[in-house]
């Protein structure tokens, strides 16, 4: 050996470098994620939050829809740490076996958990549905653990100990299982170690290599608060982690990085939470200001209605659009005048004007917004190819804008980038109105 | 114990439905994986190509970089199945283990290969880079294995042998790891055992746990074909992995199984294949009959619309609709009567169908889809309770239909489950035409 293995053996010291919190192991079930079918974003997400408490992932397992494997997986996770959160093989059919093996497992019987079984004819009677008998054995749970209510499906969780771990089977359906560890598990998870807290600022406008470079300076400072982006339909989210020795601390912190933040991004900040979403964020301001909007969409098909009714309480400023697929759904239902699409074609500035302020006619709203475009994958010409996409704004006082985009990517993509950036220019137009 | 142990007892079976050919273990290593910072995709990668070539895989298992964490992760791996293939940890820097953990869990010397370090060097030199020293160290082996060659990178593969299973290492950035797999593991594998098939059916309609039940004759069947069933976004997949001596005959054993389904799940099955949607069967049975739809919504607010014109060609059929979110909208744009909304309230059968006979007459098409619901979460009343939903059909010939449901869940799965049952009745009248 030379000196290829002092390397080595400095390497090594890594290895002693393990945190002395408890730590988790987290086991995915599923057919599909062993078949490669499906990849498992369960486990990622789980070791995320996990972290955000102070516990280190030891590791994840992923085992088929068979009852030995499943054991195995249980046995390899309760030996190797404290902490055992299981996902999915908790539904009602026969390839769902986690009860079963949990219970073999921990060498325990299963029983019958009258609480779950009432919940769960409840959900079925609720629903107008008759309770499959499979879903009875939903209700079981292997004797000496907890159910845990199932906020968002039928199939309760389940808490115990296995050995000298606590064990917790979550449903594999993401919704579920987020749901259930949030509400049920987060609480009964070993102390916390200081406190950590989170804010993510969601922006729009800027590409992520552009947002990274503005804040790169803050990116760069080490220490308690750490940024990260992300990606995710189209908004390009900075989440913040500030760790502190006092859950104050940590928020002071947040919040004074999430300031620096919206300093330096400015108008492309759309708000600070998850739950801020470009449409959130505009009817928000609707609201605020007591306004209406009405949208008359072409290549988005109603995706920007969608979007803008995603949150509740969304008539209180959403009155209704018109989705104009068709060329004759132009004419007579938005009044766009023959002549214009004849002269300047469907996908123009002069047609989407024309959309924006039919339809703000129409509805009688204060805001009208329009789209049309080729979102392809056929359809587009030289002269205007696939990703050509006119937005306009109709609004008080004959005040108009129309906006040229060419955006990239699949349909999907297209679509979503038009009806975001649609809604944002009402979004910046109502900002710039506020102040 | 009561009946609920006899479908336990009746669904243990699957766990004896084990391939009896060679089984693999995929390891991946790195503490990105861990931490949740990064999704796993290699293994589903890895599962995915292992099974064309009629290898199942036994397991997935996910350890940070750490020693210790690295031998136990073979040591298990090499335990439960045939064929151990590890992805990351071998590059040049000092949380790089894998090479170090193969050698322990070998209880074998590391070794420098020359063939891999003049590799190495050449490429530095074609870089006209010079070499760190760490890159040294990605040249030794553990004694008694063979250097893979590595097309797109520096760091080599390792092959051996870790107590019966054969073993590879491979690196963890996904193009140099698919290279290397293709290039290199394939041709070394067990002389491949047949041929590994999927299918996945597409559902609407049935619960999962209903659809259990229909199918719980053919899931309990063991051998060559297993079915597994998911639910995402409303829809319910059975998914058909079929093992046969050859892809011919694994084939036709999916096949006959898709039909098994077909008949047993009747007009619940949208289709077959992953791109199969609610939308695509519905718009593609509109195209072959030449007929045109048009929407109106409520509740939805254009989520229709959306899932309509998903598909790219959507023009060939849809033309379009009116989100009458606001009463006015009703009226005015497709002509529901105000003394219906103040007689029967907008939430009802009456309105429900009046939308859909306005907005076919308006857009003169053959069909008019009509929703009108209270997603909440607020706006509910004890008469009209939050996930009351009316769909209406209004098609040729006067033919009208209504139909009243209550959806349990969010906002959003109450809107998702709206739409999609109103596309559905469109597609079992249009099913029932074409018969």
């Amino acid at each position: 050996m030379d000196d290829g293995q002092e390397i080595f053996d400095a390497a090594d010291t890594t290895s002693q470098a393990k945190p002395s919190s408890a730590r988790a192991f987290i086991v995915a079930i599923g057919q599909e994620l062993t078949t490669g079918q499906s990849v498992d974003t369960n486990s990622a997400w789980l070791s995320d939050k996990l972290a955000d408490v102070g516990l280190a992932t030891a590791g994840h397992i992923t085992v088929p829809d068979e009852l030995s494997a499943i054991v195995e997986a249980f046995d390899i996770a309760a030996r190797l740490a404290d902490i055992v959160i299981s996902t999915g093989g908790l539904g009602p059919t026969g390839d769902d076996l986690t009860r079963q093996a949990l219970a073999r497992a921990m060498g325990a019987e299963l029983v019958l958990d009258e609480d779950s079984l009432a919940t769960i004819e409840a959900f079925f009677k609720k629903l107008g549905r008759a309770m499959a008998k499979t879903n009875r054995t939903q209700a079981y749970i292997p004797a000496g653990c907890e159910a845990l209510v199932n906020p968002n499906g039928t199939a309760p969780g389940v808490a115990g100990m296995l050995g000298r771990a606590r064990v917790f089977a979550l449903p594999g359906v993401p919704r579920e299982m987020k749901a259930m560890f949030l509400d049920s598990v987060l609480a009964k998870l070993p102390g916390c170690h200081g406190a950590i807290v989170h804010r993510v600022v969601r922006t729009f406008g800027l590409g992520e290599s552009t947002l990274g470079e503005k804040i790169a300076g803050l990116m760069r400072r080490t220490g308690a608060v750490i940024l990260g982006t992300t990606v995710a339909e189209g908004i390009v989210s900075v989440r913040v982690t500030s760790q502190g020795p006092s859950k104050a601390q940590a928020d002071r912190q947040a919040e004074d990085m999430v300031e620096n933040l919206r300093s330096l991004l400015g108008e492309a900040v759309i708000g600070v939470g998850e739950a801020e979403t470009m449409s959130s964020a505009t009817g928000n301001l609707l609201r605020q200001t007591g306004q209406t909007l009405a949208t008359a969409e072409s290549c988005t098909g109603g995706f920007i209605g969608k979007l803008m009714t995603d949150p509740g309480g969304a008539s209180d400023y959403y009155l209704g659009g018109v989705v104009s697929y068709a060329n004759e759904a132009k004419q007579n239902l938005l009044g766009v005048p023959a002549e214009v699409i004849e002269k300047h074609g469907a996908v123009s500035q002069q047609v989407a004007l024309s959309m924006a302020r039919g339809v703000r006619e129409k509805f009688q709203a204060d805001w009208g917004v329009a789209v049309t475009g080729i979102a392809g994958p056929t359809g587009g010409s030289a002269e205007k190819p696939v990703g050509l996409v006119y937005t306009a704004l109709a609004g008080p006082d004959d005040k108009t804008a129309v906006q040229k985009h060419t955006f990239l990517g699949t349909r999907e993509t297209i679509r979503r980038r038009s009806a975001l950036t649609a809604i944002n220019e009402l979004r910046l137009r109502l900002k710039k109105s506020c102040q």
